[in-house]
């Protein structure tokens, strides 16, 4: 496996996939910033016109509901059906399902009509996709389930997809293996959009190396590495994330392979 | 009153209030990770659907008019709306205000219609809602009148409002009483977006504390205490805004009420 | 030359002209405070309504075609149309021109019936809009044209304006003469939006200084070598982008002079 994750991460760094984003107005800076560090190449469009021609050409199709509106949410379902017509891996990151009857409906449209390869939440938006009542306040989870692991394995089972909950502890299943990674920093907690972040980091390694749990658990360590790497030098969450693109940017895939903490469970 | 100050800033990071932000594209971002940096619960959505759940459930809506179109600023009535009928209160920050008549007419509709708990601006845009002429270049304040205390005086009086006018120094009033607040950095006039950042951080501080003389006075303090802070060690505005985020997360609430230049007018 | 760039570069922070940018969601934070640090002041809106008087106010209007919709393509049309009639500078950032068919034909409506006073973009965008097939992915120049000198002198003369393309060196010309200009820092390329903020100078240093060579020259010769200043201190692309803010707000015009390397071919 460790030897695995710093050939994916070189993968990356070489290919530089082209990740469609269809995302939030709030974090979209940030977004194309990480992809770039990264070793992605970012594009960020919603024009039904662009989508199309977008969603074809590029190595992954990052959907992200952070913000929604009509047009946007028409734009989201454009590019994923064309997306996966066209065999390029979709990401959804369900940010703040669970929090309003619309958030719900749409990210049940695009689970259902779009077929994601990954979808994406906090525990509290994963417990709720999982069935699972209460774990969402405004876009933060506020789930405690200790049982996080398992919810991720049955909606990855239920979707036929890979399912990533992210928190202090980030669960990844393809509904039968179930992963346990443990890098991070609590800094990622004061930043708002560190997990659409991590989407836009999954877009490239996905995007590079294909749809697996080796590809998106060297996606997801790569980013937490750099995190523990941008927390030792920054003096809050301001300089954290200046620090975090930095850090990302700079890692050394054996590193990362090295500092990978990976569990089987 | 120095007490207090510190007793309601540690009220924000003990409630993290959640603050429903519909705001401009261009300084979202900051506003999100100042209201964290605050203690407080930032959410960003303004679709139609979304806003009358989230407006319902939010402890503080702040309503930003720094890039409009219809389809927001039915957005901002509605939530405006939503928030008044649910004891929530609404902050309302005037931005160009004077700039142009469509930023007019908005201002006068969210005021009339959403009656915001607060009114806040730059002198320019104060001085515009209080009726004086020719104080705003594009959102920018050029104004130099000496008596806007009497201003922000006479607006709160009007609207029965608290009332805030930003600048060198700050004027925060009820309508009977006038505070002038001295603390602050050169350098926020340098960066985009710090005015829109304040009502963020008032968001969180209202929405922990209701809605007082107090309460908006602790928030502008301790926003400015730690804009002193940041000026210390930055090097310019980029360095500044990222040091601003990291000073108001790691200030004391000793230290921002022992540092505090209030004065009762 | 190298005492004209020193004085129009104390003409832009001596005047602070006003900057009305419709642009792109993506990156529209950086290109507000790129244009603050320049010494300008940047107002971004793109409503109809706000469009037609701010447009008229304006010093500079920036088009940027980095994210579209077809409300802002229509409010681009407005500003274009209404900043050429008042005799206000026109710069169009031709992001993305040659990717998809959408953007090709909002970027040909732009130049024909706006006729830009000035078309800025990337190798790749310029190559695309002279008639070179095949240099842009997403919105990134993959073009390797050892000609786009050339390429630039030739659509500066086809629609009579100035042309500008950004790369390891820019290329600027009016048609007849041709510029190349080679400060800059390998950073600009691994941060999203060093075009876009890039144009955002552009509509301070035309604004204060009028549409001319010069104009445009002072304005890339300054974030270049305020580029080269904040590589000196960085440790990747995040920090890079905190210290170019920082750079060029500090950066004295006499020492931009004198580090210019402006090229007549």
């Amino acid at each position: 496996m460790v030897s695995d994750l710093s050939k994916l991460m070189d993968a990356v760094r070489e290919k530089c996939p082209l990740v469609h984003h269809i995302t939030n107005y709030v974090t979209v800076n940030d977004c194309a910033n990480i992809c770039i560090c990264s070793g992605g190449s970012p594009v960020m469009t919603d024009a039904d016109n662009d989508v199309v021609e977008m969603s074809r050409i590029a190595n992954a199709v990052v959907l992200n509901m952070g913000t929604l509106n009509s047009r946007t949410v028409e734009a989201m379902m454009l590019a994923g059906g064309i997306a996966k017509k066209n065999g390029v891996p979709v990401i959804f990151d369900a940010v703040g399902a669970g929090a309003t009857s619309y958030r719900n409906i749409v990210a049940d449209s695009i689970i259902n009509r779009c077929k994601p390869d990954i979808i994406k939440g906090n525990a509290g938006e994963i417990s709720f996709l999982a069935g699972v009542v209460g774990g969402v306040k405004g876009v933060d989870s506020i789930s405690k389930s200790d049982d996080i692991g398992e919810l991720v394995r049955g909606l990855a089972q239920k979707y036929e997809c890979l399912v990533v909950a992210t928190g202090k502890k980030d669960y990844v299943s393809d509904g039968k293996t179930l992963y346990v990674l443990s890098n991070g920093s609590d800094y990622q907690g004061c930043v708002s959009g560190t997990g659409c972040m991590l989407s836009s980091v999954l877009g490239a390694y996905v995007g590079a190396n294909g749809v697996s749990l080796c590809s998106v658990i060297a996606g997801i360590t790569a980013f937490n590495v750099a995190a523990e790497k941008a927390e030792v030098d920054c003096k809050g969450p301001g300089s954290f994330k200046v620090a975090l693109l930095d850090c990302l940017f700079n890692l050394k895939s054996d590193e990362m392979a090295a500092k990978a903490k990976v569990q089987k469970v």
